[in-house]
């Protein structure tokens, strides 16, 4: 089930995350081919685990983890980007529409060219990642960071 | 975009598979860790590339490719799969529903439970697969194999 957040929920698990994310030390997963996010597309602590980028077949899979109240900047892809959500909870927030939060067994495409974020709110998010066009020069097109009243906008 | 082929074109183009199934001799393809699917689960040839199966987190991410004309047996999984058509075209046949045709880009959601077959109609076909509830000991239940008629039933 796909889920809108109430504004005033959102607000105060931002505030939390903010405190977390302070707070922690983010140490990379036990199990897997784990990289660190970058910090000038990442805000706090993500990791990415690639499965495979062929550029031939036109295939990219992966997964991220996002700790709690990191975050990914404005971004956008060539391809469509299927997001599936493992564990945790999460979100998607689709720039001129309302966040939504993703739950363990959520599935989102995100269309060609979407400026989006996704990230964690207060928890640990993992979400597993399938996306195509993935030939080009710019597969993924990345933009500023995202703001917590960004987060909170309706549009 | 995902369509409904019409009776007469799919009968036209499993009339064609079946010769081409018996006149091709498959070989693993070039790039990739993959593995031959076992001739009790499908029909033709098909490979198959693990790219993880993480039962802690609960998360299976593969890609399945069918030869033309080769297809899965019926079976069903415990949690859900997400299917992304990656190269070619091809089908997914659930139980009770009409055959869809699958086109580079399409993503379909399979429930968990749901009986189902994936597979080629008349060109190679490549899907990226996310999925799941896969800490079972029956995450697929493998059941019989799909007759030509069974893939033109509407239900």
């Amino acid at each position: 089930m796909i889920m809108k957040i109430p504004i005033y929920i959102l607000t105060l698990l931002l505030i939390i995350s903010a405190f977390q994310s302070t707070a922690q030390i983010s140490t990379k997963p036990d199990k897997g081919n784990w990289s660190k996010g970058a910090p000038e597309r990442f805000k706090g602590d993500v990791w990415v685990e690639y499965f495979i980028n062929d550029t031939i077949s036109d295939f990219v899979s992966s997964r991220v983890l996002f700790e709690p109240g990191a975050r990914s900047n404005w971004h956008k892809h060539s391809g469509k980007q299927i997001v599936f959500a493992v564990e945790g909870e999460g979100y998607l927030k689709e720039k001129g529409k309302p966040i939504t939060l993703l739950k363990k067994g959520d599935v989102v495409v995100i269309e060609p060219g979407t400026i989006h974020s996704h990230g964690s709110i207060n928890q640990r998010f993992t979400q597993g990642i399938m996306m195509n066009d993935v030939g080009k020069k710019e597969t993924t097109t990345w933009l500023n960071p995202v703001l917590e009243e960004e987060l909170l906008e309706k549009e």
